[in-house]
């Protein structure tokens, strides 16, 4: 039979379909590997020599000609940085100017790469860049909170094939974010703990879930995992907001992200995913109840009606499974 | 500038990127029409002559041979009907026996057609049979939430491409209907008013966003649409669950439906979508403070990283432009 398990830290419900299950390998992406990309696209908004085509660089690591890392803004944003925030009530009809700040984090020099191929040391720069980047932004007091996130492949979002992420700074808090909050504070109510420390506690001692166990980091399933090869990665330390990382545990961070991101690519042949770091609201400071977190979605399960009428997802994979199949594989 | 827009019902925020914005025509799905299909397949599960192929048929209207709509067992059911419901929790693992129903309503006796193309007879009659089943599921003590949705098409999640929706019934609510309850009773504690009638009535006063005005539903853009062509279709009368509709209702329902479906049949050039009933709990009744509605979503954008961060979507169509398109668009 089927199971239902709960999200201790959303209350969310999830079907782990066991009638309708598949094995970790059903889940491999099929087809031809993707084309090969030149290591240089001489028509590539992002790529070296061609940084007069991006505007609004707010960060840069490596001198002008010679750098890593750069952060520039959406050509396209969804959110202005320039603006004050203006807020519309017509009876139900409410709105607010889409003040805040859209940035693209061009990760990497070459076109051709993707995270999961970078050196750690790569990473790291990438991280650092989404540190400074969300400690700034959250000094602005129009900012209610800063989402870091990647897509990965046309599947899950991305048009351009450079590889970046993407930092957006929202004027207000979204339903969501502030829900969690709700029950992370509820719990802590009820237990005078982080709600997160006690997963990841529990995560550690039962052992089945954990992918990789890192020396400040530790990357996992859920218990409650909404698609298959659904990963977290949560700090060990009790932090509530990105920036809170220091740079001995950063650089962990892109050890673990790293082995993590190959051992899907090695794995299941590169599949289109997401991922997104989510903190704390950003004028909410340090929180004993909140701590944030990294989300990885590999774009492998379709959601369809039923999970559009009720929230709820069907995954058709066993969480235990997917971790044990993750563990195996080998990145080096 | 883009806007921020909150939906008064879930207190949602979205983003109308009128930066990134495309027009509604340019929404129009491309490429060769879909593959034309056989009336009858004798190899599909849901033709006639194959009702063998299925099990656990729980409605049927017409004769054995000669039926219209047939409604049977799920072949992988997410949730069975047979058990207890069992929760188990074991620190912050909770789990509970998937029990509950999970059905496949085969709407129509041909396999080529799509609700779009039915007649409004067609269509009232599956609506009855959704109707039925509805009641009949809410009786079971163990089913605490009754979900009706259709997958059309590849891309909104669905396999086999005889014309069908599913009905699933959970024996939780689920966190989102939840949190809808919730932000429901606390505008009615607020203003003494059904938050889905105020909203109602503030639509068809504005008109901006009404596509079809029928007698007894309306089918609108919300004023905070999460994606392009995202609909609802609420009723005028107030009811909190689909059961509550009466026979006079369910037939204007049909007429609404099938018009605004031929309207993105024909307008947007058959794209893939998803619609979904949600009522009340099922435990609940009849409650001044909910009102059940359909929601409609075109598989046309694609969701990313930041919807995965943050709970929020960005639009990249104006919801009065899409409504104004949809006007127009001519269906006989």
């Amino acid at each position: 039979m089927s199971e239902l398990r709960q999200n201790i830290i959303t209350r969310e419900w999830v079907i782990i379909a066991k009638e309708r299950a598949r094995r970790p390998h059903e889940f491999v992406v099929k087809g031809p590997p993707k084309i090969d990309l030149p290591r240089h696209d001489p028509l590539c908004p992002f790529c070296v020599g061609n940084e007069a085509m991006t505007e609004g660089e707010t960060y840069r690591s490596g001198e002008a000609g010679e750098w890593d890392v750069r952060v520039v803004g959406n050509k396209f944003p969804a959110l202005d940085r320039a603006g004050e925030r203006v807020r519309r009530i017509d009876g139900v009809f409410r709105s607010m100017t889409a003040v805040g700040s859209h940035e693209v984090v061009i990760e990497h020099r070459r076109h051709d790469l993707s995270p999961a191929l970078y050196s750690v040391e790569d990473l790291r720069r990438v991280l650092t860049a989404y540190r400074r980047r969300y400690a700034e932004l959250k000094e602005d007091p129009r900012i209610e909170a800063v989402i870091i996130f990647k897509n990965h492949g046309e599947g899950a979002g991305t048009s351009l094939q450079h590889p970046h992420s993407q930092i957006a700074a929202t004027p207000i808090v979204p339903a969501q974010i502030r829900h969690r909050l709700d029950e992370a504070i509820r719990f802590f109510d009820e237990s005078g703990e982080c709600v997160f420390c006690t997963t990841l506690a529990s995560e550690l001692a039962d052992g089945s879930r954990v992918v990789v166990p890192g020396k400040h980091f530790v990357a996992f399933t859920p218990y409650a995992a909404l698609s298959p090869f659904h990963l977290w990665i949560f700090p060990r330390r009790h932090q509530s907001s990105f920036d809170e990382t220091n740079d001995e545990e950063l650089a962990d961070l892109a050890a673990t992200l790293r082995t993590l991101l190959a051992k899907i690519h090695h794995g299941l042949n590169d599949p289109d995913y997401n991922f997104s770091i989510r903190s704390i609201p950003a004028r909410e400071g340090h929180r004993e109840y909140f701590h944030w977190y990294l989300t990885i979605i590999p774009r492998i399960a379709r959601t369809a009606g039923f999970e559009i009428g009720s929230g709820m997802y069907i995954n058709p994979a066993v969480p235990e499974e997917s971790a044990r199949f993750l563990r195996e594989v080998q990145t080096h």
